[in-house]
């Protein structure tokens, strides 16, 4: 292992961060000036009034509708409008939401689900941000369980017309975003039903609010009212009195319904459609999972700096106070987070590229790939948000009273991020599913999202797992076959032992949840919901450690992909930080398993403090590598400090 | 061990847990209807003009002017003055902290620091509310290290007036509670200076604001601003531009300025003094860590409601879908949580007991009692403060989408109480200050909030530790006594058995902490500064141990305490509960140490998961002992959630 030198130019470091999509990043933090930042203090209604007004003044060719085909005013570039989402995302949280329900959910549900008619109708405007519009999927009564949404919409092939119907409060659309204020239609998620018989849950564009914004006849538009954060963001309820729709609203990609009324698909089994039809959803859970990094990267860069700067409490033998950032305990507080944050950060930029490979294309999806692709959207996109929620709080208390203040940025970073771990899916609900997609080796056909229905079902058919490995797959089985069997020979920061034991814990857990999923599925065959439930624990930590596994592996990869041996070098301390707090965070599971002796596990402590005093003179340069321009950060701790920090020392200079 | 009856009555519990002080508990309940409840959306001006509002109608003959003496409108009460507060922070945040202010940081410093002629003059407006106040402590350069304050006080006898100053921008003091809207006067702390000589930071009561409320002159009032929370408290800035004091109004209690400017004080060195005088500070702490358990009580009692009315994902054969309280995953969340609510607080309750015992009387208080009081009123307004910020998050969370919206409380509950953890003592300074209390056993004297200043002499005079047991002293070293020596023969459920591991685990870590600190001593002498911050995270760890068995020994004593034995029993189950969850929350460092075997370590985790499934009955009846009345909740979801279920459940019933 090479040293790290003294000092690193942090736009070095930015290059590799910014990667394939550098210029994307770079026209948002050209054009993105002031006016597009949080303002504090507002009103609720102040805020969506602002918000509404910035989104139509958004660059719309580096941003989010650059996901469209390029008639309708985008490049098909998927990669691109992810990372536009993130751009955003250090703007104003409000903005990214609000840019992600018009462009990301409504536009892209348009575009995935409807055909030529909609398009051509619809997309140039909605690229435009000429007409805005709503998500309506979730509802009061179900909000993770979406296969079960209780609002129909049943053909009548006299008028040739959909009768769109909410049939009790519980079915009425809930917390959707563009609702309350600003849209005028929404893509409608409902219970197809066509001569007497059901097909599942289809979509419909359907009109919500006429030219003057009053709502249309038998729409009922409802205000979320003031929420935890995300003040300009218009999150409303809608309810449908049998509302008619006429028959080429439905967005028919999928599914078709014939004049007559008859039915038809592609794909026969309703269930297996409603995955196919969600699948374009996981970029909606890429993006936020991007939006929580990208928010956490400017919380972590402001109590960085502001620990660079704020001193307290003296030390005998010398007249000025201590920086915060000297502090052992503040280190161990902020480089941890640190370095998560940049071992998330490789796994994003992976995953962006996945998503881009996987759907960036014509023609059909690979279906394994697909899965895959949402386990991994899943997973991380759970990382990351409770990722933010952690460290964005830990921040704030690192900045002390001044972090409470809306003027100094972080009360809002927090607010405004933490619907993120239950939105898009929640992360528990979330990590279920890797979990599931981990015991099935991704066989357990579209069932995904359904949580317990088919626990017995997935017991039965269990196997042994392959583990799965998308990054740098030689290097990173190089690098794990390398490991002496004897580990107390290996050093605690030889990247191949670190790997094998997130390996190891992986394959263990999963090993154990299978042979208990077994066990159950024979002892309380009555009992299915048992079987699942009993478990339940333990399969979300088997997903916990696939997410980590992943995350270590995409920043393994990630270094290895780095030209640059400055930073390089930098890099690999901060992946051993990140590595080595995994581990000491899990060392109760090694220990108990015996992949930790007592001994080294007290080691990885004193190792830990050792990269922390190592890295302590890095800690400005990697936040600085995160690149965000000094106007974004928009927090008067870091403007005033330098100029107050000098006042005093020079007065306390003459009074002493 | 008796088995836990199949249901209590919640009302069994609350008289258990209501404790000493029952009857203020009960007149805060009947007392405080809609009309104190938070309003949610409201602007910040709307929020301030309501809280002082409200803040004037409060009942204060069970209030926090309780602490007074009788002749000024109370009745020398403090624990029914804490007590008190604890009640309000379950009707509103912001209330509490806006009466905390003027009744106990004010009106309190003016108790304590002030004689008999202020007492005459001040005491019975601060007590009705005709005279509103602020506790000018803080300084923008200067937050946790108060004795570093740098505004100046200087005696002039020409005109027998102090001249108060701020002599540069870090000194001006802020994010004072009542000051940007409100306060008349202040308490404002300052360096004294007379004949040309610093005696340190004295406190004078300083009038800012005239009858009409403007600033008065020479006194410049700033507003802090939009912030995280507590919308309805005007925190503000002051800074005094060479403002004439009279003499009179030093509070002159432990320190005396003649007319010639003679300095005396009983109280010779400057430090000493300066630590006397914040002696009281200790209510403050443990009213804030006593109102973060109370929101707590709050945020979980919603959760759990809610967990059992919501319903989601069905199960196979069964058509209902299954209650989020039913899941393993939610009870992990929910339950363990709750348990730590209940240990902490018995714990709260003996530290009440405590205050109420050491300086409720009107003698002279004891120095050593005094010092152990204030170490535990900083480890528990850690522990506590951290849990609520930790608890209510996770409560948001199992609340999903409608957690995030201000109707459901949640959210409000969350932005108020996150300043908890930093402001009356930042957490991990209390924590440093509670570690340095155990390595000098308590002999250190007046050094305890200097944080670093005096690392090298704290590292000469360490001793072997003596646990100082507070509750039930005789009880708990009977269980403890009664352990057989071989672990493995004594079930994890035994008392005794886990009070021996908490009380080992603190002795083992102060041991090291001592011999690190030794040795480091001997070995870094020109580095003071490295000596301790070497082994920070270590001394932390000491502290965060002590706190966890201060708590569990409270709980126990607690459960001894009380004759019911239903309640009884369910007590102890919830006591294993939480003891097993910090053992296997810290099982790592139990493993390391030879504490645990691995099949015991793994075991540990099957019993919580049994305790989880025995306890799942008695959700309800956990937050339900809280004793918060019905509309204290203030939450849409359990308001509407009944029908709404009946409603859906109904529906359901024609469709399938």
């Amino acid at each position: 292992m090479s040293n790290v030198p003294g000092s690193i130019d942090p736009a070095r470091l930015q290059e590799v961060l910014d990667g394939p999509w550098a210029e994307v990043r770079d026209a948002h933090r050209s054009k993105l000036d002031a006016r597009f930042l949080p303002v504090y203090g507002e009103t609720g209604d102040q805020a969506r009034e602002r918000i509404t007004r910035l989104l139509a003044e958004l660059p719309t060719e580096q941003g989010m509708p650059s996901a469209y085909p390029s008639e309708y005013g985008g490049r098909s570039d998927v990669g691109a409008s992810i990372v536009a989402s993130e751009m955003l995302a250090q703007v104003d949280l409000s903005l990214m939401v609000k840019a992600g329900v018009q462009w990301g959910l409504f536009g892209g549900a348009v575009v995935a689900l409807g055909t030529r008619r909609h398009h051509d109708a619809y997309l140039r405007d909605i690229a435009s941000g000429a007409l805005l519009g709503c998500f309506a999927m979730t509802e009061t009564g179900h909000g993770s369980d979406v296969q079960q949404l209780r609002t129909t919409c049943t053909y009548d092939p006299a008028t040739q017309t959909f009768d769109l119907h909410t049939p009790h409060e519980a079915a009425r659309k809930d917390y959707i975003g563009n609702a309350a204020r600003d849209g005028r239609m929404a893509v409608v998620f409902a219970q197809l039903v066509t001569n007497g018989e059901r097909h599942g849950v289809h979509a419909w564009l359907v009109p919500i609010r006429d030219e003057q914004g009053n709502p249309l006849p038998g729409v009922t538009i409802g205000d979320a009212g003031p929420k935890g954060g995300l003040l300009g963001v218009d999150n409303g309820r809608l309810s449908f009195d049998h509302v008619r729709v006429p028959r080429d609203m439905l967005l028919d990609r999928y599914a078709q319904v014939a004049e007559d009324g008859t039915y038809s698909s592609l794909i026969e089994n309703d269930s297996r459609r409603f995955f196919t039809m969600l699948g374009t959803l996981v970029r909606g859970r890429v993006s936020v999972g991007g939006a929580a990094s990208a928010a956490t990267k400017v919380a972590l860069t402001i109590a960085v700096r502001y620990g660079d700067i704020r001193r307290q409490f003296g030390t005998p033998g010398d007249d000025r106070e201590v920086l915060l950032n000297d502090y052992l305990a503040h280190q161990r507080k902020l480089l941890p987070a640190l370095a998560t944050t940049y071992a998330l950060h490789f796994a994003q930029t992976e995953l962006i590229a996945a998503v881009s490979d996987v759907q960036g294309g014509d023609g059909p999806v690979d279906e394994h790939r697909q899965r895959e692709l949402e386990s991994r959207a899943a997973g991380l996109k759970a990382a990351q948000t409770w990722h933010a929620t952690r460290t964005i709080q830990m921040c704030r208390e690192a900045c002390g009273g001044a972090g409470y203040l809306s003027e100094n940025r972080l009360p809002g970073l927090k607010a405004d991020t933490d619907v993120f771990t239950t939105f898009e899916g929640d992360n528990t609900v979330l990590l279920q599913l890797v979990a599931k997609g981990l015991l099935t080796g991704y066989r357990d056909e579209f069932g995904s999202l359904d949580g317990w229905g088919r626990a017995s079902f997935v017991a039965e058919q269990v196997r042994e797992m392959m583990l799965e490995r998308t990054a740098a797959r030689g290097l990173i089985e190089r690098l794990v076959g390398s490991v002496p069997g004897r580990d107390e020979e290996v050093a605690v920061t030889d990247r191949g032992w670190q790997l094998k034991l997130f390996e190891d814990r992986e394959k263990h857990l999963l090993d154990g949840a299978v042979r208990r999923l077994r066990g159950g599925a024979s002892a309380k065959k009555d009992h299915p919901f048992d079987i699942f439930n009993d478990v339940q624990d333990h399969v979300l930590a088997v997903a916990a450690a696939h997410v980590d596994r992943v995350t270590l592996e995409a920043f393994v990869a990630g270094i290895d992909a780095t030209a640059d041996p400055a930073v390089r070098a930098l890099l690999s301390r901060v992946c051993d930080l990140y590595a080595l707090t995994v581990i000491e965070a899990e060392r109760g599971w090694f220990l108990e398993h015996a992949r930790l002796t007592p001994a080294r596990s007290k080691a990885i402590t004193a190792v830990v403090n050792g990269l922390l005093k190592e890295l302590r003179p890095h800690m400005r340069t990697l936040v600085d590598g995160f690149g965000i321009p000094d106007p974004w950060l928009h927090s008067a701790i870091l403007r005033e400090e330098p100029a107050r920090q000098e006042a005093m020392a020079a007065h306390d200079g003459t009074e002493s």
